[in-house]
């Protein structure tokens, strides 16, 4: 199964230094320590040591970083001869996209004198664009070499910060949990790239395409992390204080009510009755990603899990109809379901968001109006504005995640990139050195056998 | 394996759906944000964000969540082929538990002008609720639907609130990680029920209810997960500052003792000397739940480490001697060895917490007695009969679990909920889509091959 | 499989009991809670619960406790039949190595009133501890019982605690990530040890000396986590504020960087182009082992993701070329590879730390140079000396390690602890229960079918 299309004893290794030392000269030049993480800085003023960010912050930034690694490596194990690639590329492309992410949000964020300056929260904010990169990965799973992936990589940070740029600052927009920047963005830009690199004889690779036993409990681990720690992703940026600890909790309903609908929605629309992997490991996690904008809002529980038995329904309706029709009719080939998981949840989760800003009034928030809302609380604008701005923001990315999809789903095409042949797609030996199967004891001991035979006949 | 008695297609939706829209209504009728979640409540009074108690609780409320869904789920999928149902029912009941227990706590625990008030503290509260419904769900492993085990979750939360009011609240007892209300309670509530569903012909499944290799690797995922974060789950709820801190480092070092006593055990215990995946797995643990009451007092490492050593060697022996005799003598059918592993260890949390009660002084705690025990410092009580309420208090767990246990057993044996029949008991496909297991090389070679000569014989 | 030699019936039990005991009544005599966990001496003073220093270690405690049960307990999974071996030996060793190192490192770090006082502090360095013994168990694993292990523990425990006492208290050198006193103490010693329990007819067992595909994968849930959390590793016991803020987020850049020159040095040194698994599980991870000494330090960025990147290149090809030369010409058979993960990446984090020591100035620091460099801070040294310190430090790490590795492998050869014969080496079932494998669906059809024809024959 060696081929020289998809040798990467050269291309991976120099996009991988180069890319790698580009990133350092850049940090070299541009990259500083911010005020809580610099030692002459820090002891500059004065404050106790515990009130450093590190305490309110790099708790979530862990659970989100698990996410990351772990949940989104994990929940790609499903398919029965990719484990490597889905855990192993995931590695690959977080490892890298959260340096570059680094930079690209740094300069989009605001350089001090010429600097970036980072800390945990840009770390939280690399890993979110990570996230992003990685959701576009899931829709083209198993059909990309790494060092396409890697490019998709490239070009995908520098539009999510333009497209985060434009929507929480120019456009005043709020998104802490991403429903829009993250999930919204990055499946709709990896769809758009899926359906550029459409393959039109992938059924040949069919057989590779679906789970085993084991490799469905192994993507378990990932759902199961991914669904625990998205109170934590939701709130991890938000205001310090009840806002943190309210997106927290409207996150943690909005994903329980979700997994009882998922689990209703899955049995009942198999013929038999019979619940689906497919629908558990994904569609319940669509309750976090529908509770992405509007979870540090005053949504209540109440709406938060509305929000959540809504997502799951949803969910699971679009893995069991809309999917096939889209791969289909649009020829969108789509191996994670991320149009199910991030596209149509992340909609959902903006709109919710559009509409509960629209409601926002000082009577339900009080003092606590300034967090959510400062320019509703400034008075430069209304809430029904700040509903508008939520709506546009929603096009906004609908359209850069498309046009940009389409521009680099363009730049992967170009044939020097390694991509899998059609009849070895959802393949790890094409890239990797893959161990065989354990001997069971029945071939050792006909091994034995054999062996003492060969003794005989001598 | 399509079964008309077991088809989930229409009873499983129903029970989720009704379940989840009462749920939803019941939340919006009842449930607001408490005063640190509440924006208008946490901005009405002056305090840095930093003081919100999201930062004291909620990182030992995740490490509890992990417990519950991974800890609890991979725990159990020791099975060869019940692993989908193992983490996939665990996170089904879990799932609803969570929310119907922050409606019952709610209702017991002091309801707020009519409304239930909820923030972390409800958060981790509710999860140690549904550890209790999990617990017992390790009794019945195998043996029930998802439709009966949403039922006995529904039943088994009321009588889990009813029982931690009597225990905490009535009785004044102490019991922060919950050697009693949680483990105890869940445990022969667990044990009554599967008493109750006896199959006499279990032993027609006999040859699934077993485990294979890599079975036993994803279940020690949940072992050890379990034993990492038990000290936080004894800590979770404990007062702010040394109760917290004192907590988690007894039960640090009760756990400790409690592997190397549940290692020697299960040697010695084995004709050859071989150790034994089901010890490992579960006794190891059981110093964590023998530390689930007097952890939060004086108990000091040494006594720690005592009740650790003590906890693991009990329940080896349970795991070895106990257990077939409970089956045989008793008709207790205990899937996963939940007496072992929560019962017995968890009556001797109770009693060691009675005693490390009763010797209670001023002179041990200092002015942080009131932080354990009010009544003692307030010299309403003297600390004897602390010892005395924390005794009573283990003789009405048990007897509520037994009662309860007896009555929802009953109610399970109802025709209606689907449970699966002697023959296909601890296998999944009963109730979900199995994937086939992967084609070996050898198979696809065959499959190239027998391709081929039918071509050459067209 | 059973043998007398191997039986650990009486042996295992023995040691386990023994220890056990011999540290209950340590604990009972010599361990008190330290003012931050006892209930009288906290509430002795006047401040906040929030200012205990649960609040601020527990966390990072957390996350190292999981780097040492799942992150080195899983790594090492990556052989095909000694999973079992590998999670539950480092569980056992673990467990007994966290409680000596308590008693050992408290007696080191100075006694109160002939009491060691403990906390959240002594329970990370317990783990840390803990972690070195675990770096030499990769380099004898699969070649050892576990009572070897205990007794190697039993000794490693205390020369670690005895090299980390003249490192940090009597030359006064730096190392809050260990890349001296954990990483290379741990590897040397380990790599002598197994250098002098070498076997020339290892290759016996070479077909079990080699992973699977699912083998692989577990393997992969340890390194994610260790990967994850090691800049809470490298942060945990620094000072608080803006340094463990800075030492979390050095560590992060250069695992990152590491991580892509891992992925294009396993390409790139691979004939056919193809990624090997040893280089991901591991090498990846250098850059944690290399920020060790320095992550503390102001490295800035741009220095850690250099350090990072040379680790990476390092520890690949130390596992591509210097691997196979230490085996043949040194005779040094190490399992797992730790000279490649530990020992050259921390001698190189020992010479960055040495190096940015000296460059060490008040300019660079401000008034943040005594939490760092106290001596310098305070006069007492120049920078440049401290830069010497550290690198005797390396030298005397490197001698203990060698010498104390050279004396417990000689007692380690005693033939009553019951090492496994050459044959069986790398194999659960010596010393383990070991379920059969499942049975395949045409298994059980062969069986029923077989049952049909008996019953016609009837």
């Amino acid at each position: 199964m060696t081929d020289a299309a998809t040798n990467m004893r050269l291309k991976l290794p120099i996009i991988c230094f180069v890319l790698q030392i580009i990133l350092i000269i850049l940090f070299g030049v541009l990259v500083q320590y911010d005020h809580e993480t610099d030692a002459k800085e820090w002891h500059n003023q004065t404050h106790p040591d515990y009130d450093n960010d590190f305490y309110y912050r790099y708790a979530s930034f862990q659970d989100v970083h698990v996410m990351i690694f772990i949940g989104f490596g994990f929940l790609m194990t499903f398919l029965q001869r990719y484990g490597f690639s889905s855990v192993g590329f995931n590695f690959l492309i977080a490892a890298f996209a959260l340096q570059w992410a680094t930079l690209m949000q740094g300069f989009f964020h605001g350089m001090h004198g010429g600097k970036i300056h980072i800390g945990v929260e840009s770390m939280i904010n690399a890993d979110f664009c990570t996230g992003s990169v990685l959701i576009s990965f899931g829709a083209v799973l198993g059909k990309t070499s790494p060092v396409q992936l890697l490019v998709m990589a490239l070009f995908e940070v520098v539009l999510f910060a333009v497209n985060e740029f434009i929507l929480l600052t120019a456009l005043g927009a709020r998104d802490a949990g991403g429903s829009m920047t993250i999930h919204t963005f990055g499946a709709y830009f990896g769809l758009m790239v899926t359906r550029v690199l459409y393959r039109p004889n992938l059924d040949k690779s069919k057989h590779k395409n679906s789970s085993v036993y084991h490799s469905d409990l192994f993507a378990m681990i990932g759902t199961i992390y991914l669904w625990m720690f998205w109170p934590s992703f939701n709130s991890a940026i938000t205001a310090h204080g009840d806002d943190q600890h309210r997106t927290a909790m409207n996150t943690y309903y909005s994903l329980a009510a979700c997994t009882l609908a998922t689990y209703g929605m899955s049995a009942i629309t198999a013929h038999d009755g019979k619940l689906d992997m497919v629908h558990i490991q994904n569609a319940a996690l669509a309750g976090g990603v529908a509770a992405g904008t509007a979870g540090e809002m005053m949504l209540t529980p109440f709406g938060s899990m509305i929000v959540g038995f809504l997502a799951g329904i949803i969910s699971v309706l679009g893995y069991k109809y809309l999917q096939p029709i889209l791969e289909e009719k649009l020829k969108i080939q789509d191996t994670c379901g991320v149009h199910n998981l991030h596209g149509m949840p992340g909609v959902l989760g903006a709109i919710v968001g559009a509409v509960t800003s629209a409601f926002a009034t000082k009577d339900i928030y009080g003092n606590g109006l300034g967090d959510v809302f400062p320019d509703v609380a400034s008075g430069e604008i209304d809430a029904s504005f700040q509903g508008v701005r939520q709506a546009i923001s929603l096009a906004v990315t609908l359209g850069m995640a498309l046009l940009g999809g389409l521009i680099v789903g363009f730049i992967l095409k170009l044939p020097i990139f390694g991509a899998p042949p059609d009849t070895i797609c959802f393949e790890d030996s094409v890239y990797w050195e893959v161990p065989g199967e354990e001997e069971s004891h029945d071939e050792q001991l006909t091994t034995v056998r054999t062996e003492e035979s060969e003794k005989l006949n001598c």
